[in-house]
């Protein structure tokens, strides 16, 4: 992104995004100060102890700092926001050998930003996402995620068949069908990939016998229970030990 | 309420709620028949079988449906309802020395509703509210519950203090200092109260040697698990044996 490009309300076609509010922007300049371009505040800021550590964070790293109401009222899409860090979009390699969690299709962005800092809670760093997804760097994602965004590790894959063809690690698809149920078979392995369908529809019906197939069970007086809860759960029961 | 009142939005001084969407009003229909007021139709809607399911089940239950595209208009928080469910608000009593969730002062209407459906998976059926509270019978309590508020008994006290003076049950409160590890102990009783706090100031600390404390152990990249998370995996491990 060239600096002097007028900033517009986030596009998923910009190859920048925004941070609204103190504690996300504070999450990117710790974890992503490389791809910071600038902070913009608000002149109704009032200086408390987190500005100052935002502050002071921002001049140790070298990062530009502007005063702009007007950008803000533009950019932010909520009122009260008076900070807002601009950053560009980046990629992040890591080892797909470690411990992956998998969402296929994820449609909810609020759910993708709780998920993520669900992942961040119980020690699993590194998101693999496979596409179509929501975009997870909307603002909306990274506001749900409390900034978790900034400190994992996150790979696109086109379809599952490329993802499957990549990754060599143990695999646990969740579905309601799964031949195993949590809590009731051993974790014996140390790296392993927890894989969840879309919202609405799941897991496509073929992977049940692929490696290994996992339900949570709850009561026949649900359908099924809510994405991050059951990622919650998971991530719980697989790292407890 | 009588039935000459003039349908408003909604609000919570109001003896009466609603009902949006085909599914929700349906499980209104099933589970609290003697509550419902009217079911209220579009003339957009289509005739589908989920619509003919729920038609059925008003006729055998008497319950009067009317078409009024108006009242639709003026009380629907969406585009796009074509059926609206118009019920008296009301009390449940139940055992409360059964197996009970407590929510001290939620705030949130999604999490609320999200917590409830997370309930009725795990087959806790009891929701014990401490108030200040958000009104549990909002639309957009029901909605994020899926209906599922319709199969809870829910009671409400105006203070941590009634309740515990209330309940004889073993109580174990969730707490970031909790003194036991959720899934390190192991859970003997039959009958117990799972306690959680406001999403952003948890319990009064004075409870953390009142009965059990508990404690969900995460990384210290995250301040906490948010709540309906929490509250998924303390259901799933009390309830998995």
């Amino acid at each position: 992104m060239k600096e002097e490009v007028k900033l517009t309300k986030y596009n998923k076609n910009n190859d920048y995004s925004y941070t609204f509010g103190i504690f996300p922007t504070f999450e990117l300049v710790k974890n992503r100060a490389e791809r910071v371009i600038k902070i913009i505040l608000s002149s109704k800021l009032k200086i408390s102890e987190d500005v100052k550590n935002l502050l002071g964070l921002c001049e140790r790293k070298n990062i530009k700092i502007e005063y702009d109401d007007r950008v803000i009222n533009r950019v932010a899409d909520k009122e009260n926001c008076f900070v807002v860090g601009v950053f560009e979009k980046y990629e992040t390699n890591f080892d797909i050998c470690e411990k992956n969690l998998v969402l296929y299709n994820p449609s909810d962005m609020g759910n993708m930003g709780t998920i993520m800092r669900t992942m961040l809670g119980f020690g699993i760093n590194n998101l693999i996402i496979i596409n179509p997804a929501v975009d997870h760097f909307n603002p909306k994602v990274i506001r749900a995620s409390m900034g978790a965004i900034f400190s994992l590790n996150i790979l696109e894959f086109d379809s599952i068949g490329s993802y499957l063809e990549r990754s060599k690690n143990k695999k646990y698809f969740f579905m309601l069908k799964g031949n195993n149920i949590l809590g009731k078979f051993e974790i014996k392995d140390k790296k392993y990939d927890l894989i969840f369908g879309n919202e609405a529809s799941g897991l496509p019906e073929n992977l049940l016998n692929y490696d290994e197939s996992v339900v949570i069970k709850h009561t026949n007086k649900i359908d099924s229970l809510n994405l991050p809860i059951s990622i919650g759960i998971a991530l719980y029961e697989f790292t407890k030990n």
